[in-house]
């Protein structure tokens, strides 16, 4: 017969997500619920490192599922095994393997496992403690919805309706002004808050960082709609699409030219190409920050508390080192690692992208 | 070899719905993409009976993704196997099958089939026209999320949103004078709104159709919540949902007391018991038809698309006679009668039932 | 020369308002920048004569601003000068003045005054402490916008936001199924929410107390709306709207008939016979408790700090016993008993009655 | 006796402003009232000039009180007294005076009038047809709220509703790493929008273009409150404010540095500088064009009627040449050059900025 673990910690490590307190807040009432006690660890591996963590009990938990960020706080950087307090001669970081040190502070706060909340940097923070026999549990935290593993995450869907909402708003200036509207969201590598915001906005192009895009098309398809005497294009691109091609179209792209991201990111500069290049003024706007922060929508509150009752049902069957995931709309768990090093991107034959098409929309 | 369709009627039948907009512009763009011409139908199968139709072109649906409501305009009673315009002596609608009439309307329009968005009742009066030989593809619409055949329907994200938004503003007030507060949302037989809105908004208590709650049950869980120092406690009750048992705090429900639907509903009704019953002020809030207009979310409005894609994807196919669904998170068809007569309603072991237990939620 | 008071007891009184928490957090920060100290009285006057009350500092109120609600509690019935918490022999209340006690709660947690946010029936609940020599800042606090003696109060425009905010939901229904939409909204003597909101939200018809309405008008409103092709007709009722008149139109305002309140309120009244009296269906929304909680709007926000301001300042200048105003858009202050016995009403006369009429919107 | 005008032209010039089409619509209704014909100039004066117009009846203004944008376009650049159709050899415009041409239009329209809905550049290409005997009618539009004359106009509030959000949005994430976030906001010349934003979703810092401010102050602020154990500080700067003093605080301020408008605005130049001069990382957000579109708020709806049915009363009372206004919270009318080459700015000693210092925001 196996004992059950009685006291777990708890952390959250990288970017701001909505949904993050709902998942602390669920976590923490299902172990509360089992008599499993809950630490709650600061700034992520920091507060490990640190020694700084602290009860989580019904009060700590009950009001914040509604409230955006992570009461925990979090830290994008601090990593256990490669961690760095004090600089070398040449004021180089002296790098070393704090495991130890928080393999202590765990026992010293009497945690018998984690739950790790977080990207797959997160997740890769966590080996060790696995390997060193403390058990983990990982929860899935990408608000680019890029983690391998699982077909969702939360924060993704509040990401998209803040996209959607955006284009609501800058359609009716655009069409008041005859405009063009290059709006610029997140994702560095996978488009799919772009695909997902700009089909339910009804952008007029959609560019994403698994198709590189053709400038001249995208001034094309503004020249086309003008003469249809449509009002105005929106046009949604992640913040790491990329430009291909030849030709005076691409030639801030050259080396000799001003980098994109430099010009002041890959909207302003694509607004500046469509205004140079067409009959139309270009605008950008860049969401930025007002994608991560905030209420979580319905759906990312219900599945934040899916994927805490899950992450608390392994804890107490027992089961550890899984990460919780969801695919084909079902709760389930696959290895703490499965996601180490891999990207969810974008298929181009997905279904989604054949929609927007059937809407209309180009992908450059 | 077969040929294409070539012009479609498209309809849009029973109560109003987040995203029906959003399909019917789907539907019309990517028909139109692929050179089939589009009929729209007024006001549901009443516009077929009654031969009023106008064609569907890029200018008329080209500003409605974010639009609530349908523009077609619908129906809920018109049914051509089954229609009355006259009354006999004794004041009784005399029925009349006038799907013939409406055959003659749908070929004098040049119409050669049908797309139906509507619930299982629309679907059914969609049969004899499949009967007759005019195909028919249906578009399931189900704010209750209760249609078999698919596990999710466009607008039920919508009613959602509504649900958790309205229950974050009424904790407040519920906090501020130690309160309980009922929230009353939409669901006859089927309690996924109330589940999924009370989940998202961490109601205390959710009562659904699907399990008959004992109202001195929700009586104690009100008064426990008060002995611990809780300011308040949200209880969100579906339309349907039924109390059961014996005893004076069901004494309503005897033949000889107020019905509570007569009361003003089952949270009416239940307010007053609990104010009757426990220590504690209870208030009640209908939210009603404020679940079912206004602009789709994020989510229904890319469904919404996804729906509208399909459909004209089995036009092209020469499918016929289908509903698109989706199941397990991936865009499917079935028989278009595969709902007739069915629901579906919430299991008692489903995942989100355990996950809003998980956070000490009860279900009376 | 006067010495400044150095600890001031905090109270909030009356129902829910949205903006309660951001004056709390303006009279505590601006208090504490003046090195006087602030005492949160909990659950309004009920808090002072139980003796209940907790300091309040820089980390109680900085997270408020947009919090609905009332970090502090309220109660609606506890007046010092009448209270009771024993029932005679027949089960009557004992009255007593606790006034006494109350001021000895005051004494001995140090309190030289008191900042009251409340209606008008919270500050006359202030009074006797005033002639008793404790001094009173009162901050009018009044969702119906009715307290005498400021032309406006906190939590009215978010009223009015969630009125305009329902009237969009429901139009795209009442169209869809060419339908007439009762929304029944707060006001029981004044009707500045319904008129406002109405406005806002570009109702067909506005009922108000202050204007008795005909039933028949209201029905003719709606034919005529339906003769002319309009899809829908919106109705805007106060609660406290009255139908006068003689007829069949009003007999269920006979005293034979159902009260339209036992009949579930105006709003279900009056959609009732206007469905029974006209060719249109009509529905029935009361919005409630929705109008008062949750986040303020950005106006009432910086009302409320505003006002909080305002009340500090007169603290620092020894000026007692007035309540803070605005009037013609200028902070300023007024006898702490100016709305005693007194009502804001709508003069019939008022611009935005006149406003409502240029665009058609009719008063019954 | 003087004739009542039969024909009016109505047309909006200059930038987007939540509320143009409740204005549009207030007007057109309140004047077909009085059966004086309403004709919209499409794309503001550039219309007149070109003579693109039609007539606005019941269906065109019925729907759009709640849609963003102006339903008849604008147009930032179009002078009558001043426009260019051809260029010189030189490639440089050839200007000319085309106020004759639109007074042809305007007859051969049977215009009598016409109603401008702009900024006090938009007034002042009315002057020459208030010369030439055409009478107008002004209504002020400045999402700034830096027309003089009036005390607001619509819009505005719109805007600080959405600088409101942000900051909500905005701050969580700040706390959960422990972060400065400078959200930019519009505002050249005047901080209104920066000051009443600011206030409503409690800005650490506001700095506006009528108060110079000092970079080093902004950063002590910053480093004050992390030590103080704040998780988080938030600045809105409007597009406007300018940086002052002396040392490597300003260098970038220096003739020899990038200007901090070519930087990327200065809020991502502030930005930078926090994150070089503090031990905190700072980001930075521009909310643009999300500031001016989507469907008003409330009290703009509101406002914007009663503007356009003052406009209409002046019609009605052959009152001419005037631009409608509040002042004091009342409506009124004031020479339509009145705002000529005048700006309403900030004064420092303003009630906002008092408030704003009371709840201990700093201005730099």
């Amino acid at each position: 017969m196996t004992s059950k673990t009685k006291r777990v910690g708890l952390l959250t490590g990288g970017g701001d997500c909505p949904g993050l307190n709902a998942v602390i807040r669920a976590v923490t009432k299902d172990l509360l619920r089992t008599h499993i006690e809950v630490v709650g660890i600061e700034d992520g591996f920091l507060g490990l490192i640190e020694g700084r963590m602290r009860p989580l009990g019904y009060d700590q938990v009950s009001s914040i599922l509604a409230v955006g960020g992570t009461i925990l706080g979090s830290s994008n950087k601090a990593n256990p095994a490669k961690f760095a307090t004090e600089l070398d001669e040449h004021g180089e970081p002296i790098w070393r393997d704090v495991t130890q040190q928080c393999l202590e502070h765990a026992e010293a706060n009497g945690l018998e496992g984690l739950v790790v909340i977080g990207g797959d940097g997160t997740h890769a923070c966590a080996m060790p403690f696995v390997e060193a026999g403390l058990p983990c549990i990982g929860i899935p935290k990408t608000i680019d919805n890029d983690v391998y593993g699982t077909d969702v995450s939360f924060g993704f869907s509040t990401a998209v309706q803040v996209v959607s909402d955006a284009i609501d708003r800058l359609r009716t200036t655009a069409d008041s002004h005859h405009r063009a509207l290059v709006l610029e969201v997140m994702g560095r590598n996978a488009g799919w808050i772009a695909l997902a915001g700009g089909l339910a906005g009804g952008a007029d192009v959609i560019l994403i960082p698994e198709h590189p895009f053709r400038v001249d098309r995208v001034v094309d398809k503004v020249e086309r709609r003008i003469k249809r005497g449509r009002r105005s294009t929106i046009v949604v691109v992640s913040e790491g699409a990329k430009a291909m091609g030849q030709g005076p179209m691409v030639r801030r792209l050259d080396p000799t030219s001003p980098d994109p991201i430099k010009f002041g990111g890959i909207g302003a500069w694509l607004a500046d190409e469509i205004s140079t290049h067409s009959s139309v003024d270009a605008r950008n706007v860049v969401l930025g920050h007002l994608q991560r922060g905030g209420t979580p929508v319905a759906f990312d509150r219900v599945l934040s508390t899916r994927f805490g009752h899950h992450a608390a049902k392994l804890w107490n069957q027992n089961v550890h080192n899984r990460m919780v995931a969801v695919q084909a709309d079902r709760m389930v768990d696959v290895p703490i690692d499965e996601s180490a090093g891999k990207q969810r991107l974008v298929p181009l034959d997905h279904e989604l992208i054949a929609a927007a098409r059937s809407v209309w929309t180009d992908f450059g």
